[in-house]
């Protein structure tokens, strides 16, 4: 099962990161400006697990829609999360040198072009999505664009983000750091969780679900992380470790420590399971998928 | 004559505050990311001529689209407007202190507040697209979520900020600084002229009379920018001038000086007349407002 599953994560990312180098060339190829293109293919074609397209196409297979009838709104997805982390990486925010093993895009390119290059990023996932040429119905379109924009946006990402930046040094409630974290990382998850009910107009039982269950891995993944950057290996990280307790950031471990950090973890993927549960066993992958935030390593 | 359009510009750009500033409100007012929202909100309601969003009112109005059902194209426009001048502003990229008379947004709130807060608005524009809640078509939605992330993105306002930061104390040719105003300013602006032809659905020739007019109003108001910073008064401008020449930046002023400018000027306001003569007397603000471009102090 488990290597299954690893297997489907590497192939469904090949998938994507092929759509997405076919878009960028397609529809930014012919741009004069050459350098800034080539700063968005850098921040966005990275080595990279691909974990929120990952969760576009297995919620949009839980209703039989095709891996290809989701990709594009899975490559959107991913636009807007390589641009969070181009901008979240600069000198003025959190000031990474090293990501996903590489030079982030202000350090390979510089400051200007890395703030350009994730507006660019950020602007072509609306174009992606505004402009998906199979048979998706128009409504649809307009409801992943403005779920989309709610995720990414002050209400949900870059609020998240603001509200990290103001944490730093300062004590936060458990309280406060869930809903920290739900804004800066679990919105754009429960966004890919929601995506295969959108696309397939799920009844809103199965979507409330759907967003229950993103909540709940989103949560996990956040703890996942957060215990990887106190105990993780940078080398295997790809990115530089032992960040947050120097740092003074809110996380859940420095709040309750390795081992009940651990139990939440365990909990929330408990829950993911439960929202699972009126799907059957057509939310198999879905459910592997919650395990695996217990044993991620990078 | 000139005081109607005066009076005309105050007004419309009155209803495209006023209706900002209930959207900011109405959509947001609920973050818990506060001064994320006060940034944004102070980045886009600062003093402005709103052109763009008047060129999107006008040019509905010339196929007898009322104010309203135009209101909220212009109030997306303005906020990718505004966030270019938020990100264009920042220390890394044009560094300005001075915006409209008042400090830019990373000089009254700090750097990393300015990059979210333009982020949050080039996305908040794609949400206002997406959740107008009137009678327009879901495929005329799509097709101005698409024009407009064209027309932000690497293929144009973003791509032309590129080759205006590349360019800077290297010489350019005038069909360069011709490109790269038409993508940096023109884009915009284009945009805002062919939003009438959109949401009316025109025909395939008025649209593109529209986007010939927004081509040339467009490199009629950068040559009259550039202008004015090589002869304008600080104060009455809002920001610094004369700041062009010493940067090296390529303008037209630069390669043709003052008078070679209005010549080039008067040119395209001449060209942008022309294209509206197929739409008759029902022209006459968009004729207008060419001619503004000429006298313009601010």
């Amino acid at each position: 099962m488990i290597t299954d599953f690893s297997d489907r994560l590497r192939s469904h990312a090949l998938a994507v990161e092929t759509r997405l180098a076919a878009l960028v060339d397609g529809e930014l190829g012919a741009s004069p400006a050459r350098r800034l293109v080539e700063a968005m293919r850098y921040g966005l074609l990275g080595p990279g697990k691909r974990l929120r397209p990952f969760l576009v196409i297995e919620s949009s297979a839980l209703f039989g829609i095709p891996l290809e009838a989701a990709l594009d709104t899975a490559a959107a997805l991913e636009c807007v999360h390589a641009y969070s982390l181009v901008h979240d990486d600069l000198p003025a925010m959190d000031d990474d040198d090293i990501r996903r093993g590489r030079p982030t895009v202000h350090k390979a390119y510089n400051e200007a072009t890395a703030i350009l290059a994730g507006d660019g990023l950020l602007t072509f996932a609306f174009e992606i999505l505004a402009r998906i040429e199979n048979r998706v119905d128009a409504r649809i379109k307009l409801e992943l664009i403005l779920e989309l924009a709610r995720a990414s946006g002050a209400m949900g990402m870059a609020g998240g983000q603001m509200l990290d930046l103001e944490a730093e040094g300062s004590p936060l409630s458990a309280a406060e750091i869930a809903r920290l974290q739900f804004l800066k990382t679990g919105r754009l998850i429960t966004f890919a969780c929601e995506a295969g009910a959108i696309l397939s107009q799920a009844t809103p039982l199965q979507r409330a679900a759907l967003l229950g269950y993103g909540t709940a891995i989103g949560s996990a993944f956040q703890i996942s992380d957060d215990l990887l950057d106190a105990e993780g290996d940078p080398a295997e990280m790809g990115k530089a470790t032992a960040k947050d307790a120097p740092a003074g950031k809110a996380t859940l471990v420095a709040l309750l420590g390795t081992e009940g950090a651990r139990t939440a973890l365990a909990r929330r993927v408990s829950e993911a399971e439960d929202f699972l549960t009126i799907f059957g066993p057509r939310a198999a992958i879905l459910n592997e998928t919650a395990h695996y935030m217990t044993r991620r390593q990078a």
